[in-house]
Formats: structure tokens, C-alpha cells, sequence
């Protein structure tokens, strides 16, 4: 959005993320601009690592890029949690979009334990996770270390969010899509599970999970705890909740979201027309319904008049059922 | 591996692929040095294209570059076809290897309709193919056109290949996974089926079939013809052939082939010994066997005296079966 890129002029991202009168404003736009049922807090993935002290930038073009990879378990002992206090101006920001909001809800951002995990190991952004898949692998006793501290870190990221008035919470694992199903089981799941766990002993908002690629994963990233799933294009909605249905216990099936691919969103109206209305028909015919979203982030070169379209085309559709 | 640095210095990929005596060492490199079973002609996905006389180069650390992006129905008509003659080194190339192979079988390879397109409507490699997909979404008849002239470059590309003496035939859809099954089965599978009927055409040798993160795909993958499918690391062997055996018809369905995790190749002998063990044992009880392979190619900086260990593995534990 033109309104967001002149906010963030000469602004890094993590500053602007530190900053509650900037942090609170890019929040509202897309509210304000597309009418979308409810806000996502402004932040990025990396923003509690970065709070608590280690040593990272986001870099133009490239993404996260951190100053001393963790490699072994000395590393790990070294590294930082993150302490409420560090992150105030996240709680501020919260507590500024709560007034500005009024009812419509903001839901609350964090990056989920693998995720974290293969930034600080890759040293940033990678294809292949080589790096970390080969510490999972080597050395699992530092690898659930490691894990086990982002995922205390990621928790007490939560938590500040929730004492400051969320009204939901997303875990966003970008990257679990890149690992099977039986190395997400051992070596990824149980931390992720701890942070659904340690919210729910603290609050009962809704909790989101979301990875992309993760058609194979979705039973297990159920078990994580949460009570939506989101879901990217590769898997429609009615399979996504026949898989999520699968996993045990069999009552109980977290809600649906997603599935709108971004690059479709570049083919013109007709067809993003099409591809919305199949996903309602589809998230329609789910027991229980389904949350529509994207299937993953808006890309950069979006037209946000065509997400504004999409909006009403929801809104006026299903207030027809 | 050194070897093959030392050869490749100084000289770009294509040039590489279009010299004989160059491109037929490095072919037997890896058979040399690993005793692998099979030797896979080396090659770029984009040769034919280059070949073809479309201006496009490739980039060392970012892929392949194309001079003039295809956008619409007239870039398309404008797109040369590839002539036989063009490719006269790789015939060139086939003829040197067969002489010095001997037993050992030599596997042709192309590059899918769906990924060559990617490159030439995208420029060069990317993330999302937002404008491939902008293109079959909203202009399908000119998409479909791009595809069936690609999968024209690609079986003549491939017929030379199988007139020189290739024992096998490989398609690669690098991107595939990056669609829904959908579309896949829309707009991408009947151009990859012309492809393994020409071939079946003229030509009775095994015809492999790789993308990666495909799980969601390869019911359709298997209706496009292929003997072999390859899969990457996220669905295991098994669950692989389940799900080709699934697709219609019930019989005959294609061997499987693949499974170890590239990134694994870093975590110590002991995790390799771990993961080979394991797909063994998987691809062990699926009727019919299977093909051990890696889930994608080599990561560059790999030590090659895993690999070397890997076929030492693999050959001492079936030898035993």
C-alpha cells in the first residue's frame, strides 16, 4: 500500500516495529483501507530475537541476517531469552490499537520455535536449511535446547501481547514445510506444542498455527494445540479439515483459513472472482466453517485495490447464506 | 566435487553443456568417483531454450537470466521451436559417453513445460511465479499455446537424446510443487503427458519423472506416463507408492524413486547411515522396489566422500537382500 511504504520511508523494519505510533498506525491501514473483520499486529518473526539481544538486522532485499549463527551447544547456552521489559513498545503499540480498534479484533504475531531456529542457524534466509537440519540430526540434544529457549522466548512474546489486550494469537512457522512429517514429530512439534500450551494456562483466545507447504504436517501441527489452522493454496479447505479431522482426537477439528494463493491476486478479476467464490464454496461445505485468508502473505507488488475488492466479494457473499 | 570445479573453471554453464569432450567428462565424474549405477547426462534445464536461440543467460549465484521475459500471446508465437541440429554437442556429448560407459546406463534429461515457462515469463528463477501464474489464470489459451510450444522444444530436445543412445529419459518439473493439484492437472499436465507419449512414441526406455514438494501431486504426475517418479524428502516411499498406486488405473503403476534429504548429507555419517537405512527399509516393502536417489540434487558444498559412502551402503545392503 502506497500509505505504508511513505509510513516506513527511511524507517528499518525492526525500528518501526519498536516504535508504538508507527507500529499502531501501519496496523490500522489495512483495516481502514479494505475493511478486512479484524487487525494483525505489525511485526516480524525475528522482532523478539532481536529484543532480547541478539545480534541481527533485516536487510533490504535479503531478510534476517544474524551476526553470530548459533552452531553448537555453547551457542545455544549463550543465547538470550527474551524478558517481558524488552519488548514494552510492542505492549504500547497493542495498547493503542486496542482504543483505536473499537470491535473490530487484533490478533496477536509471533514466528514459531523451527522457524526462529533456522534464521539464527542459517545466519539468515535459506533454500535448503542444510545448517539445521544437519544440527537436528547431529547433535538433537542442542537442537531441542535451542528450541526449547526460543520457544520460552516466543511464549513470553505471546504473553505480552495477551496481558496487553490481544484478541487472538497466530504462530506463524514459516519454514516447517521444508521437513517431513517424521522429523516435524520429533524435532519440532513438542516446542511448538509448549507455546500453545503456556497460552491456553494463561488466556483462552483463540489460537492460529500456520505454515506454508505444510499438507503433509497438518495432523501434527493440530496436535501443536491450536484451535485454527491455516492452510496456503496446495491443499484445499475441504481436504485440509478431512486431514485435520484425521488426527486424534477426533473431536474437536481446528477451524480452517487460508487458501487464496497471492499470486493469483496478479491474473485480474475475473480470475481472483473465481478463485474466491471456489474457496467459499468450499470453506462453506467445511462442519464448522472456515476463516478466509490468503494462502500466504500479500505480495509486494499487489494491486491493494484488488484486496479491497475481495473483502466486499467476502463480506457480500456470505452475509447472503 | 574438486574435479569438477577445476574443469568447470573459467567456462559459464551453457558453454559447458555444449562442449562434448567437456560436458562427457563431467558426466563420468561422479560415476568415477562414486560407482553409481547410473550415469545422468549433464545438462541444463534451460539448454534447449538457449539452444533454441532464446536469449538467456545463466548468472553464477543467481540462476538463469532471460533477456526478453515472454508476457504475451504475441511474445509467445514469436518463440522459437528447437531444431535438432541445435543441439548437435549434446548428441555429440551421448555418443563420447555411451563409447566410454560401457555397462553402465546413461539417463537423459529435460527440463517440464511448467518450469521452462516459469523461467521465460518470470525472467529468471523465483520464489511465488506470480506472473506464470497471472498468465494461465488469465490468458489460458496463450498459456496453454507457451506450454505446448515448450513441450515441442523439449521432446525434440529429448529425441536427440534417445536417437544418440540414452538408456532413459528424465523430466524434471523443478516448480511444480509450487501448484495446486488443480491447476496442475488444468494447465501443466497435458503438456508433460505430450512429452512421455512422443517419447513412448519412438522409444520403449524408462521415463523418469521428478519435481520437488510434489506429495500433493503425484496421483496426476503418474497420469502424465512415466515408468519412474521421483519424490523429495516429504513423503516417504511408501506413502509415495500409495498414493501412485491410487491413481487410475489401478495396475501398472510407476516405481518410486528418491527420498534422502539433501540438507541430511551435513549431519555426520551417523544421521546418513540413519536416513539411508530407513529409505532402504521403506522402499524395501513396496511391490515392484525402488530406485535409491537423493529427494533433490547435491547441495554445492557437500563433501563428496559422503556420497561416496552412501553407494557403498546402499550396494553392500541390497547386495544382502
Amino acid at each position: 500500500m502506497p500509505e505504508y511504504r511513505s509510513l516506513r520511508e527511511g524507517i528499518p523494519m525492526l525500528e518501526a516495529c519498536m516504535t508504538p505510533d508507527l507500529a499502531s498506525e501501519i496496523t490500522l491501514q489495512p483495516v481502514r483501507r479494505h475493511g478486512v473483520d479484524a487487525a494483525i499486529l505489525f511485526s516480524d518473526i525475528v522482532l523478539p530475537l532481536y529484543a532480547a539481544g541478539i545480534g541481527l538486522d533485516i536487510v533490504p532485499g535479503t531478510g534476517p541476517v544474524v551476526t553470530n549463527p548459533v552452531g553448537d551447544a555453547a551457542d545455544v547456552a549463550a543465547l538470550p531469552e527474551l524478558d517481558a521489559g524488552q519488548v514494552t513498545p510492542v505492549a504500547d503499540t497493542i495498547g493503542l490499537l486496542i482504543r483505536e480498534l473499537g470491535e473490530t479484533p487484533l490478533i496477536g504475531f509471533a514466528g514459531a520455535p523451527f522457524t526462529l531456529a533456522s534464521y539464527l542457524v542459517e545466519g539468515g534466509p535459506s533454500r535448503n536449511h542444510e545448517r539445521t537440519k544437519a544440527l537436528m540430526h547431529s547433535d538433537p540434544k542442542t537442537w531441542h535446547a535451542l528450541l526449547e529457549k526460543l520457544a520460552e522466548t516466543t511464549l513470553e512474546f505471546l504473553r505480552v501481547q495477551l496481558r496487553a489486550g490481544v484478541d487472538a494469537v497466530q504462530l506463524f512457522d514459516s519454514w516447517a514445510g521444508a521437513l517431513s512429517l517424521r522429523d516435524y514429530r520429533e524435532f519440532v512439534l513438542p516446542h511448538s506444542r509448549r507455546i500453545f500450551e503456556g497460552i491456553a494456562e494463561v488466556s483462552d483466545v483463540p489460537k492460529i498455527h500456520f505454515g506454508v507447504g505444510t499438507g503433509e504436517l497438518l495432523g501434527a501441527m493440530r496436535n501443536a494445540g491450536p484451535d485454527v489452522v491455516g492452510v496456503d493454496w496446495r491443499v484445499g479447505l475441504d481436504e485440509a479439515a478431512t486431514r485435520l479431522r484425521a488426527a486424534e482426537p477426533a473431536a474437536g477439528a481446528p477451524v480452517v483459513q487460508g487458501n487464496l494463493d497471492p499470486a493469483v491476486l496478479f491474473a485480474g478479476w475475473d480470475a481472483v472472482e473465481r478463485e474466491v467464490r471456489r474457496i467459499l464454496d468450499e470453506g462453506g461445505r467445511v462442519d464448522g466453517g472456515h476463516i478466509f485468508n490468503l494462502g500466504h502473505g500479500v505480495l509486494p507488488t499487489t494491486d491493494p485495490e484488488v484486496l479491497t475488492r475481495i473483502v466486499e466479494l467476502v463480506h457480500t457473499t456470505t452475509a447472503q447464506r
